[in-house]
């Protein structure tokens, strides 16, 4: 499918990453010191990927920066609540990969973000989260919200 | 149940952990360096965590540090192929938490091992991994094996 | 020299470390997911090792936990602001180390802390940090401000 | 001065940076994961940057990706083992920063590499490592050996 104009990164959806919103992809080269003694992605490291991937791609959808979502959207923060991953091959120093990442589940404050890891042999991992939209509330404490209309509207019809 | 003599830190099994091996307990107090600017724990630090704690759960099982079992136990290594992980609550910098492992399955080459993280204020973190046995073939490559005597019958009759 | 009752961890300064302050260890030991693909410890984790200690050197001086700190003592934040270090020996994955630090000197904001860290074979790593205590000012900014008496007494006559 | 050509990346030195080589630039986006509680930069994730950055601007100078270091130069490693630094001003989540570094001296076996951190505000960090080029020895040991001549002529003339 075509490629989202102005959208840096995003594409439309694919199988298991959902139709539901465009995908977000970012490349990167995996460091060695992001590799454990085996000469491998030490696994906790991937999530360190998967969650800057998805403010990524929540910043791309909204057309906004991450610093301006609290004055414009009310936006307190959007921890993980669930999370699984699947891996199936293994990603070494210096490896070249990409990561794609979409919007499979929008609830009225959760979402379900897939993530997808490619190697140069090919799939390597698989995450989803599921987190939850938050505001902070008058004594200062992370509380649910619902998503913003805006975010609503620019995942699903984005 | 009785704290098992011996082995320091290892106790019987509690229900979500499985009554099939002891469970390793460990404390740490949550770090500056380990917490993100909304002040609560960065999550892939728990699977940094989680991934320590399955390695001192085993060298505590096994009564051997990891770093003899290449010799007594023809060991390569034990990758994570499959994770699922709940937070229910948020721990904190300065939090002080514990961190109990145990292995609930025990198949040919594969295992199940489960973590609880709990936080002053209860039940913060549960991880299930989903870890292979893996010895190093010919060609340097990591390849899984049966998992050794010796460990299964720590794990099932420790 | 004796170690200093109710202080848990600390003991009388050595040579490099300063006579002007009480010295707090630690040990630890070389997780896998510290290392790199060398099977060293990846040098950025040293001064992960080495921020806490310096936390846990002024807890135990003040016999205060940290996060008591803003109320009772103003306190902001401790930025380092200089940082030297030398690497004369190799940390292998596993390792049991100790970590002795102790604070050099004592500026009227600034104050300089210096760590050593001892492999099984001996030294293996020294750092030097200059550090300035803070407070926030109206403007939610930190400010350099005057090291607290009772923290400086602690340090001096601890 | 101008651009070299062909080295992505690559520019003439700066002043602090050095004459002696070519300036390697690299743009990055200050992550959540990298900031601690008081919404800065985790000062050991500098020195991740810088790390990364020092492979980077060898590769560049060499054109040659660090895996067929090993088989073309007889690379081993090349650890740290000096290492200053100056934080200078205090780099925030979410900004845009870019990161510079240059040779500033070869020696035989070791060499210095500069690095400068800028923010939008200005700079904010510099720093210094001496490393050390070292080949595998025969009893599988990291040993210091002679910087290779294609290194030495593509950081003197590059």
């Amino acid at each position: 499918m075509a490629r989202r104009p102005g959208v840096s990164g995003m594409s439309a959806g694919e199988a298991w990453l959902g139709a539901a919103s465009p995908v977000f992809r970012r490349r990167l080269t995996v460091e060695w010191g992001q590799c454990d003694p085996a000469g491998i992605v030490f696994h906790p490291r991937y999530f360190e990927f998967f969650d800057w991937n998805c403010v990524l791609l929540l910043e791309a959808a909204l057309g906004l920066r991450e610093r301006a979502w609290r004055a414009e959207l009310g936006y307190g923060g959007i921890p993980v609540v669930d999370l699984s991953s699947r891996f199936t091959a293994q990603v070494r120093y210096g490896d070249e990969v990409e990561i794609a990442s979409g919007v499979t589940r929008l609830g009225r404050s959760s979402l379900e973000i897939r993530h997808e890891l490619r190697a140069p042999a090919g799939l390597a991992v698989q995450a989803a989260q599921t987190r939850v939209w938050c505001a902070w509330d008058a004594n200062g404490r992370l509380v649910s919200a619902p998503i913003p209309e805006r975010l609503r509207e620019a995942l699903t019809h984005g």
